[in-house]
């Protein structure tokens, strides 16, 4: 494609683009389409001849749209948002089109310089001290496996360079809660600890980790000879947006030379309203810490950031340099490269840096605080309901709900929970996501998207109703 | 940001691309600015208030540019390409613009299915069988290092679910030869095997691995109690595009119950053309592999292709299924967050499918031959001049080459080998890759940049000799 051609398809394309964005309030928010429908549409085959980038933009309305769930509508209460704010989104387009790659400083150095400035504009704009260093990655399950390779070597005194895993005595533990996020467990599981050591510690009544649990799961496991290694703490869990208590557990990890890590993967946004950072006091204990601006804040996804305290040990458990990748200037840059997995590298910061200007950090924090209060209207109106239940405290935008109408207990309730959360989203008219709180189903919504305004949780909260009612 | 904003700065942000396009090759290749230079011009701090997008697109002009060395320049011979085709950057357009995501087959059954559909078209348009499955992950860094957990836990009876690598009796063994990309001994040691249990398998005079001495390191490792776990073999190196010998490693590994994991990272792409097909002829003996639609083919970066043969172990070793992203479907469905490291998934088949489409397996052949073509040229013009040398065979499209003017030896050969490349650089006409081939520098080139013609290789040549003579 030339171009000119480019120049004539791309405005093309940025018209559908801003389309969608506009009609996506009328899309069904939930794919309809069945297992294996979308497949079935295309050919078995590639092309052997070129075909008309046309036929490509029919295809997309014809085949392609009916098959997506829409993360950018404005009913779409599932998950976490992945708010694709749209000055990020030409921010990644300025990015893929200069096509770029950060294999080191000198293959690109303003792709590295800034990602340097923008994950410490970010820093500063979620009050962290200036002891943090930042750096870009995919996602938070990415950081969260980088945090537990880095707290491995250390406490192994870098088994990497000599037996690896294989050569230690006496077993590494890693701390989580039952609340952490799943690729917690997965990142320890990869990283080759075994779930034998991995304690999961138990939380409280607002599902927080027992800090006086993981210090007594410490304190066994180095009576029987196990050697504590890292703890995850997460600030702002998946299922109901529990904190848990990062002073209490920093001072458990200080005091036992354990790795602490924090996953604030959807917290972290938080973090840019002060009203907010007291949800994280302790912050400060960690050795690290991940956020994800492709989340509530607006990043087109992929934008996780990764923060450490220590940007040796970081590099000294990542590095690699072979001669193809040296350049004279090694010793007074950052070669990014070896602050994660990845060798190429994006240049992801123009999405970061394109939203904070655009929108300013005070733009930034007006729609969170929009959001927040949906959500705490939302929760007047389900607490002020009978039948119906906040079943956790609602510290930012997630309620965790559910209906429950006299006599329906157990099993029974939870196929009632299924049932009409299945219905609310078979509808079309919103999304929102079953999960399991306590043994039981309970629906998540969470409050967040980008065009998500009051009218729009109103409607929400007439659909709940509605379907709950119609079983 | 409004769609309507979106619709009027998106067309100015295709036509900037565009304009880029046109003029990049006026444009000097490397980057000329110090370290820090890039960061000295930006604010240390985020602004409060919004700004004008304006302001940033000056930037992008007046900062960024500058900084930047252009992968997409036709002079642009270092490392290997990283082609960002048009029609796949609009396809990465349209990603960014839907910003769904892939967390589950129902968060957006198309991008999975699309994802089945475009791997299944690659392994097709290279001559794989069918009994390969593919997915998309960001980099070849991270396909080898899911490769190699997944032969830890084949050969340790999946240790993840007891007491991990560290409760394993006789250590685990990976080989890999002098020439695997560095990435691959990152992921051995990020799996944890250690470096004492890394065999580094010498390579013949052709830096191809040499399978008689993967086969002696093999029956050494068993006669001292180690087990032998994983062979990674190349399908072009990064330093001379070699190629392993695929067959005979297969046999070996099969023998001993080894996994095989083929890093094609750059040649794979070359698979399109039955012709280049000899030069991985054991290829369906392996147990996984990657290559990159991100290098050489036109992906806009990052797409790198992940196949094995056996998914349901794939899927074992990386799954979990927390309540929040089951749904009712999973029983008939691939969530492909289960066939790699992160959790959330951009709809990245877009870009492969508007690549594939728009050029057609022809034109994108047609492309890659243009490449080997000029690249033979080069071989051409270097061995027949007095003073050059082509250092090695040229599979493909990199050419590894010395200026060895009489009585110039050992380092003070290596100072004029890297002051003519840095002349090269620095020159801003062309970009290419200094590396060590036996001890010794040397020049990599490396043709198959996108817009790279006959004449820019002539070009090259001639600037190649001038630097080289001016001394």
């Amino acid at each position: 494609m030339t171009p000119e051609e480019f120049r004539r398809l791309g405005h093309q394309v940025v018209d559908w683009v801003a389309d969608y964005r506009e009609r996506v309030a009328a899309l069904p928010v939930m794919s309809q389409v069945s297992p294996g429908a979308i497949k079935a549409q295309l050919p078995a085959s590639p092309p052997s001849a070129a075909e008309d980038f046309q036929a490509i933009m029919a295809d997309l309305d014809r085949v392609i749209l009916p098959g997506l769930s829409h993360w950018q509508h404005p009913r779409f209460f599932g998950y976490f948002p992945s708010n694709g704010e749209l000055a990020s989104v030409l921010g990644d387009y300025l990015s893929t089109g200069l096509g770029v790659l950060g294999l080191s400083w000198q293959s690109s150095p303003a792709l590295t310089e800034v990602e340097e400035v923008t994950t410490d504009w970010m820093r500063q704009m979620v009050g962290l001290s200036e002891s943090w260093s930042g750096v870009i990655q995919d996602t938070a399950s990415s950081c969260t496996l980088v945090a537990l390779l880095c707290a491995r070597e250390r406490a192994s005194g870098f088994s990497l360079v000599h037996g690896g895993l294989q050569g230690e005595a006496a077993p590494l533990v890693v701390y989580v809660s039952a609340h952490s996020h799943s690729s917690v467990e997965k990142a320890a599981l990869l990283a080759g600890f075994g779930r034998d050591n991995i304690r999961v510690i138990g939380t409280d009544g607002i599902h927080a980790m027992r800090a006086d649990l993981l210090e007594a799961a410490i304190r066994a496991d180095l009576a029987s000879g196990r050697r504590p290694c890292a703890v995850v703490a997460t600030s702002g869990t998946t299922t109901t947006t529990a904190f848990d208590p990062l002073q209490a557990i920093a001072a458990i990890a200080r005091e036992h030379g354990v790795w602490m890590h924090v996953d604030a993967a959807m917290a972290g946004s938080a973090m840019i309203l002060p009203e907010c950072r007291a949800l994280w006091h302790g912050v400060e204990g960690a050795d690290s810490l991940v956020m994800n601006p492709h989340k509530w804040l607006g990043v087109a996804f992929d934008c996780s950031l990764y923060y450490v305290r220590d940007p040796e040990h970081l590099v000294r458990v990542m590095s690699t340099n072979p001669s193809y990748l040296q350049s004279g200037v090694d010793g007074r840059v950052k070669n990014l490269r070896d602050w994660g997995i990845p060798l190429g590298r994006r240049f992801r910061a123009l999405k970061l840096w394109c939203l904070i200007r655009e929108q300013g950090v005070e733009g930034l924090q007006r729609r969170l605080r929009r959001d927040l209060e949906n959500a705490r209207w939302l929760e007047a109106q389900v607490g002020g309901e009978p039948d119906w239940r906040v079943l956790a405290p609602v510290a930012l935008q997630t309620l965790c709900l559910r209906h429950e109408p006299p006599g329906l207990e157990g099993e029974a309730l939870d196929r009632h929970t299924l049932e009409w959360a299945g219905r609310v989203n078979a509808s079309g008219a919103a999304y929102v996501t079953p999960a399991v709180l306590d043994g039981r189903w309970m629906v998540r919504v969470s409050v967040g998207s980008l065009t998500t305004e009051r009218e729009h949780v109103v409607a929400l909260w007439e659909l709940l109703r509605t379907e709950a009612a119609a079983g």
